[in-house]
């Protein structure tokens, strides 16, 4: 199999792959089960073990009783692109820029303590950057660490790229990661950096990552302009929808 | 095995549950591959295609060169709370309301046309209401049908309830749906029903939906108050995320 890799995995990467170049078109049916089994030289359960993973991600149809066929391409996101900026600029064909505003070294007050899981008054790094995108304001970023973490970004120039390689440079284990997403007005700081009016709507972006055993390594708040990110996903009958939508009354 | 489940739904559907219940808690290691198979007298496969399953949605580690462990929970949320403001309440616990502003029959504008894929000034039908979450207002609906589906809605009474299970029952498939997430200014409907300033921040929801062969069945935006609902997801390494963040720039 190569590389180390799994059946179902090799399986899985090249048909997202033929579904995301179009040789499987929108609309189009997928080939069955059974002519898929016999292009891969596989038996039944890694094909459809496959078929599983892309069904969750929302690339084809529930196919009960029915052909399976190729939905509407939402494309899917790398673990990098979704943890990191600069990552989702390069897959998007963006040019990622930042402009520092501070990198600060402080004690954690309370919500931040519980979200990094650390004591109040714990030591926490604090990274707060102006985003662009193709060399226009396009997101306010505020990155906070534990002082185990964020010590490698002390002495690092983060006006020089990408945090999230630089940290998984420095062999930090970033394994998972939870976002928030939701609304909010601009703050004085946003609409000073992005040139709007305070209170003007922001898309915000909350994540929490964790190493592969669950310890936080990183809390942040990005906020962006309208027009400059949206978020898109497919959600198939019969699949439950990975993203929740939840209600803080 | 009974209502012709296959073995991994099984499985998938056991663990979903449990993990839900807290059987299963954040940080605990899921069982191993040869303890599942026991459990289910199961092979291999069926076991690993629900892991996979589970990967997909957020619920489990990568388990990469190391045993799986159960992630903080985000729960799933069904294909009917995904198109079902009604059903969303219902399963978060919340009483939903309604306040119907209008219903409309009337000639498609271009891009409600192009969203639908039906000709310019085909016959519509659009919805236009007021929801409320446990009595309070909570999001502005707005819901559009090509004429052969909305016909089912124009004797309807759309303050009584759901009208998505009014258009199950009427017979409309509906398989899967796209949505698109971003934040926008109130505009004056909005502001007006919502009780906020024109321009104030909300969470607004576009929704494509579509039968099993990929027709167009309905196109909406939802626009929810800051507070009441927010979106929230895991994303594992070696997982592509099915959410994915595009620009319109």
């Amino acid at each position: 199999m190569g590389n180390g890799r799994q059946q179902h995995e090799e399986i899985t990467a090249y048909l997202r792959s033929a579904i995301s170049s179009h040789e499987f078109a929108p609309g189009d049916p997928l080939p069955s089960e059974s002519e898929l089994c016999q292009r891969f030289e596989s038996s039944r359960g890694p094909v459809r073990q496959a078929m599983a993973t892309l069904r969750s991600e929302g690339l084809i149809s529930s196919g009960r009783g029915r052909r399976t066929i190729v939905l509407d391409t939402v494309p899917t996101q790398s673990f990098d692109g979704v943890i990191s900026y600069s990552e989702w600029c390069r897959q998007s064909g963006f040019e990622a820029g930042q402009i520092t505003q501070s990198v600060t070294r402080r004690p954690a007050d309370p919500t931040l303590a519980a979200a990094l899981e650390i004591e109040p008054r714990a030591p926490v790094v604090s990274i707060f950057r102006l985003r662009l995108l193709n060399g226009i304001p396009a997101m306010v970023e505020r990155l906070n660490y534990p002082l185990e973490v964020g010590q490698h970004l002390l002495t690092f120039d983060t006006d020089s790229g990408s945090i999230y390689q630089h940290l998984i440079d420095s062999g930090v284990d970033i394994n998972n990661a939870t976002r928030t997403i939701d609304a909010i007005g601009a703050d004085p700081d946003d609409a000073q950096l992005l040139g709007i009016t305070e209170g003007a709507p922001l898309l915000r972006v909350r994540r929490r990552a964790f190493t592969s055993n669950g310890t936080p390594v990183e809390s942040s708040d990005d906020r962006y302009l309208p027009g400059t990110a949206s978020f898109t996903l497919n959600t198939i009958r019969g699949n439950p929808s990975p993203l929740s939508m939840v209600s803080a009354r």
